[in-house]
């Protein structure tokens, strides 16, 4: 083999062992979604999330890759190789083909344990073929309009991440809160049923992002690759600590649920510029990443009254946009304003953001417009209080939950329980529920 | 470095990477059958598969090697390489034990619940040692009989997939339904006891398949890997969707077990063909897969009647004879009937399963036999009642169980218990229960 | 590329691949500590692994590397290097980083259920800092005292797993047993609380255990990578089979806690001569670890009466031990005694082992007696029965158990009946309780 052959040989384990990586991810997403939501919604969580990746990863080889990768049309959109007519190396679609259901997939959890699994199909749909597609082009292609301003993102905080986000803000707004969440003026925690689950799915995260930003660089570059996994493991590491000790701070505790999202915050921050900060940068991306969590879920839940059961809003949103301005703070390859870059960067980072959210935001609002009009959002209330696994898929996710089903009475009185359980008096008809 | 050593080295993390990710998936099986079966034999099930790659892969190390790979006995059997001696490199080796002991562990699942430890492990030895071994000869060695015939079975629907599942089919039907699952005319479900450990279970395998496929090419080739890697996402991806809508059409409602076996059924499917589909036809044959594989649950509990509580012949054989005539059908290399290739290819696949079904049955059935005369096959009515964690580990696999044992007041009183919970009254004499 | 330059990219894939697979290592011991340990204690041992992996590797990147790997003080200790300052490829800084929390979790284990989390967080860090990169400098930094006489320890049988447990021995024992595990004379059982979290955890430490030992070639070698592997693998595979039947015969079952960490205590068993070792040297290595365990854990906790929660003394530890002087007995390129290479190399690890066991139980003891000075080692132990999960997080791991706490009339109530269920009378003042 030439040395040519031999490089691209290399470079295709690199990028295949990203790809493997960044696939494993949905696992991730799986078990962090399906432990911080209850139990009673468990089957309908996992569906969805093998949905996602499956029907995302068809969706995108058939159009999504087309349009985000395709020819251009002045900076705006790809126009060609559909189906992947015309393209001879495939090793990259691979790469990315996983990368795309990952947006949709942020969604799934912050819609989780209401939403008609129809209308997240079409969510996942219009995500993967041309939300998150057009994002990609202006930023990845290479002739895209933010990329010939000079906008900065590495791995995705905002192609990936926060264009996940923005969806999944309006889809939560527009599908409204779980039943219980509020009432009158006061918030209710609805705690999550399984933390080992969670915290297994934030491990897998963790791992997988090794590949996601690992083998963004597309080569196995001894220059460069030892950077970004370095940056990528401290910035999460330090977004564990921070959270970790500002709950404690905050609430007088460390707390489990934000800490383990305070691995995926770090992660999040350090996506854009894995490439471009120091070690001690990607620290400090993630140590503000953890305290911007904590806020951010508060916020979201106390201020926005968005219910959001997993935090995704906040992890992928608020610490997307703060790991695309980190870059124009901290980038150490000359741009950054705190290494002597000035502010144009943070200046057209901010302009990416913004772009961003206006695009996702207007083109989700018009999409759950016109899903809306075919297929109901959310379940019906009796469904949701019976729990989706029940009223979509016809079975419990765990054992102890079938002796529960099968020593009840009546259906009704099971309803009536569980309303009350939930601290509420049931406000729907019982005739309703027969 | 030579170029040559180089090469050498490129493909060497390749393969590596392949016989990690191969070995990953006996956690995947674990996880599959530990989630799709009941609570009171967990930690039976788990010991079965940490049995069997402990097991197979020494047995596999010290003889089923040298019977697969060995110089050939007429295109028959290997004869030379015991405990590898005169081999130099082993790199092949190392990918082909994490192989060897998948086999077996498909007929762990086909068994679950009922089967004696020691029986099972002596399944275990025969597979590793002599039945997969000689299929994997006939067609992987280089001069088995049905290599020279033109079959063409990639990374093994048929050579891995179908010999386990047959090896299951006989096993489980000799060995007998689950107490509970048949009665008179009736029968009923027993459903798994937690969706999520399935659930992971199957990302798990997904992700390990790309392993399996991927490095079947046995080098790090940029125009041949990444067509691998797509053909086995898009096939799973396919497998998915299919399932999840054909329930739902079948039955009402997206089923979770059944759609969580269409990424396996997908990937099943794929496996033979990996290396000669085109895309699209990657997805057909997932798709086809999904479907195969809900029917044949059914056919094999419904008009079989044989139990198999994880769905592994319907999994690994019905969709491994679907994959291997799949590529008579769609190999995109010049072979396929549809794309221009004639029937004989199709009537070479045919002809290997038959040859393989014929094989495995008849090994099967006799090694059962022979195992019977030494150790019964399975386990007592009153353990399997009990449940194997107690009767073979005394012990259980959860707390919440611990209490349920220490609660009761004699043992007997729990046995009837839970017969009356099974919806039967005990037919055992109560005596027997002491 | 030349090819210097093409040999370092293929290096560098290998190495971050092994470090990547370490990394998640992290995930396995969180899950076979969470799983091996009861449900009201979960997050809090979740949240004690994530802490690990987290500042342990942020103070290793400070202090911890400089003084592992700087330039040498007379063979004992590293002064060079802090925060990498002039280190240009940070390839292997990467992998170390991700070994070197290895050591403080398996202490993490062995003090579970009882120790205050800021405790635990000041042994973290002197671990990480000091304790383990001195043992470290000693074997593996070229120029240290022990590499000067011989001594071989490839991947870290004693280097990290020995280390870590002889820490954790220390601890344990200074920190004291569980509320209710000595009672008299009598040794209670404190079953763990998810068999299935267990296995998991073990097969994900088993894949990391192949970047572990694989990557610690530090080189894409064909002629040694392989071998590597495959010693891992066997090593591994004999101790589960050891540990079953050993069990079968000393208890009358196969045990699933014992057997699941008789694969660990095959992999710390082999890491020292993995690369040494032949392929049958391995096996019986592995096969010895696992009687070695299951004896070990039985003379810690009724012989020593330190209370590990989840055998990580008998497993880190002892089998640390025995693969490090197994190198002197079976290595095969020499120096083992029983392949004609004498005493000598037998003799120089006994003398790492004991140089290692008396620092490390020296600097653990003077370090215990420091963060006592500032902290309480342990929680109370109404917040230990209550569960930390409760007293330090405000929360709890699974569902069941939130409906759990909301359903007791009083908190003292609470306490009183798990006294009561642990088998004891409370011997703590109930007016403490409230």
């Amino acid at each position: 083999m030439t040395n040519e052959a031999l490089e691209l040989a290399i470079n295709l384990v690199w990028i295949m062992l990203g790809a493997i990586l960044v696939f494993f991810m949905h696992a991730g997403f799986a078990m962090v979604e399906a432990g911080f939501t209850r139990s009673k919604n468990t089957v309908n969580i996992l569906m969805k999330n093998f949905l996602t990746i499956s029907t995302g990863g068809i969706i995108y080889f058939l159009a999504g890759y087309a349009i985000m990768f395709g020819d251009t049309a002045g900076g705006f959109i790809g126009t060609s190789g559909f189906a992947l007519q015309g393209i001879e190396d495939i090793t990259f679609f691979v790469f990315q083909t996983m990368f795309a259901a990952t947006c949709a997939t942020i969604i799934s959890g912050a819609v989780a344990e209401r939403t008609n699994i129809m209308a997240y199909m079409a969510i996942v749909i219009v995500m993967t073929l041309f939300i998150y597609p057009v994002v990609g082009h202006w930023v990845w292609q290479g002739d895209g309009w933010l990329t010939g301003l000079g906008f900065v993102d590495f791995a995705g905080s905002t192609v990936v991440h926060l264009t996940g986000a923005v969806g999944a803000l309006v889809a939560a707004a527009v599908i409204g809160p779980r039943f219980g969440k509020y009432k009158g003026k006061s918030v209710n925690v609805i705690p999550g049923h399984s933390i080992p689950l969670g915290a297994l799915g934030v491990f897998i995260l963790w791992l997988g992002w090794f590949g996601f930003n690992g083998a963004s660089t597309l080569a196995a570059d001894p220059s460069l690759v030892p950077t970004v996994i370095a940056c990528t493991f401290l910035s999460a590491s330090a977004g564990v600590i921070s959270t970790a000790f500002y709950t404690k701070f905050r609430y007088g505790h460390i707390d489990g649920s934000l800490t383990l999202n305070g691995a995926l915050a770090g992660l999040v921050g350090i996506t854009a510029g894995a490439a471009n900060l120091s070690l001690v940068g990607a620290i400090i991306t993630g140590f503000i990443a953890g305290i911007i969590l904590v806020e951010g879920v508060r916020f979201i839940e106390w201020k926005l009254k968005v219910d959001d059961p997993v935090g995704a809003v906040a992890v992928h949103g608020l610490c997307g946009i703060w790991g695309t301005l980190a870059v124009g703070l901290f980038d150490a390859t000359g741009g950054g304003l705190l290494y002597g870059g000035g502010a144009t960067l943070l200046g057209v980072q901010a302009i990416g953001i913004l772009a961003v959210i206006i695009w996702v935001a207007c083109t989700m609002s018009v999409s759950l417009f016109i899903i809306k009009l075919i297929v109901p959002l959310r379940v019906t209330r009796e469904e949701e209080v019976e729990g989706l696994d029940m009223a979509e898929h016809r079975s419990t996710a765990y054992e102890y939950q079938q002796t529960a089903f099968s020593g009840l009475t009546s259906k009704s009185e099971s309803l009536a329980q569980r309303l009350t359980a939930l601290g509420t008096q049931p406000d729907i008809p019982t005739k309703h529920l027969s």
